[in-house]
């Protein structure tokens, strides 16, 4: 038997919290999804002037993350032509997603979830994630201390 | 031209909201989707303990009951063997809800969205559901006084 | 943050042997799926003589019975016409199974994992189902004494 | 009428037994699929510490290579920018694989299944799933001698 770290719905509100924050200050309205661990959708929320196909984007995103532990922008780049991940992008269906803005979360070394966010550019989107789990870990350190 | 009146990302809020405190009074843990008039998506929370499957049957019934301008319930009964739409379960590759729990909400007799709710029993779904939408109009009446 | 107990690899082939072994037993080849807590495949088998079909049934009724938390026969009944879940048979893209043969695994009141068995009869999947986890449950009691 | 040479469920534990091995032994926990002659899954594994995404991953590799008879890093290279088979990584829904990592499996020239492997580099998904290979071949050398 296995005994796994995962995200709780508190996690997700400052996740998204944190991620708004981020939009409003740079005028960029997003679409922000959180997954737990294994990948399944834990939160979400469109914001007012968020685009419809980056609520799937958005989902797909931290999906991708969370499951390959890595940035999405990071899978991006081994899908490039000539790289061994070209052609990744479409695999399930398309639910691999190789544009910025998906990112792990990681809690004393362990993945514990994702987070994505799309409807900017892809380096506005990438941005905005990062703000979300730094105000995650914020709360996190301070409620250790 | 047209003009569409649409819940916006605080009415999604409220309305998560009070589906939350409804379901935690219960004491079941839920999946909720807010879903525009349109029938995208605009906000989701997997309550601590809410459903795998529940994810996508919360979002379908938010969208089924948008769509429709009905309760899902009351696809569910004209869904019965014999009735005039048995069958349209399947409809959409499977996304037309036939289970109580998703209901739409209308705002000065204008279908604005809906909600969708899964984890529980129909009735249960249905419950929180209703709960969610008298947090909304509650505030909303209160705003107008 | 929370805390969870999962299914590992070696619980999964313990649950298959167990499964196979009355499989065997009452002569019908299977196909078995065991799924994590979060409804994600862990381990699958094909029996020689196992049905092609029954691939994907086995996986969903191991997806469903863990996400639902119940035996996909008790979602079955819920599902006959008149039922208030009449019609949940198609939602999810048709993943949702409705057929005897799906079980949660229970350690210590807690769903961490399930089991889906297809090819024979409903009856005999069920039976098959059991069978399996049987064989976890003895093994880890066996280990704790 | 034809007779066709199929692996047994015998054949695919040593399959991945033989990746697992492998895997072990490079310190990086796979998701192992083999697929007999006609791309029906037959057996899967997803080892502690496997990723979500590479279920689906090594399904695919293994569905693949078994039906093209090469390697999923040959596809891949033939769906480079420029080659003939550009843009086939989104055919079927998005299955068919073009990253390294599954490999057909040849006995007495003909193709009698495949091995898909995913959740390491390209690299070390091929090594893996040539590792699953080998160890069948060997016990198949043996049992001849």
């Amino acid at each position: 038997m296995l005994t796994i770290k995962r995200l709780d719905v508190k996690d997700a509100r400052l996740l998204i919290d944190g991620a708004k924050a981020k939009a409003e200050e740079i005028g960029v309205p997003m679409c922000i999804a959180v997954t737990d661990e294994s990948s399944n959708l834990l939160a979400f929320e469109r914001m007012d002037g968020g685009k419809i196909p980056s609520i799937t984007l958005a989902i797909d995103k931290s999906f991708t993350a969370t499951g390959i532990r890595k940035g999405t922008h990071e899978l991006g780049e081994a899908n490039q032509p000539g790289q061994p991940a070209h052609g990744i992008a479409s695999a399930l269906g398309g639910r691999m997603m190789v544009i910025a803005g998906g990112l792990p979360i990681r809690i004393d070394g362990e993945v514990v979830g994702g987070i994505g966010v799309s409807s900017g550019t892809p380096a506005q989107d990438l941005e905005v994630a990062e703000a979300g789990i730094r105000a995650l870990i914020e709360t996190q350190s301070s409620v250790k201390n």
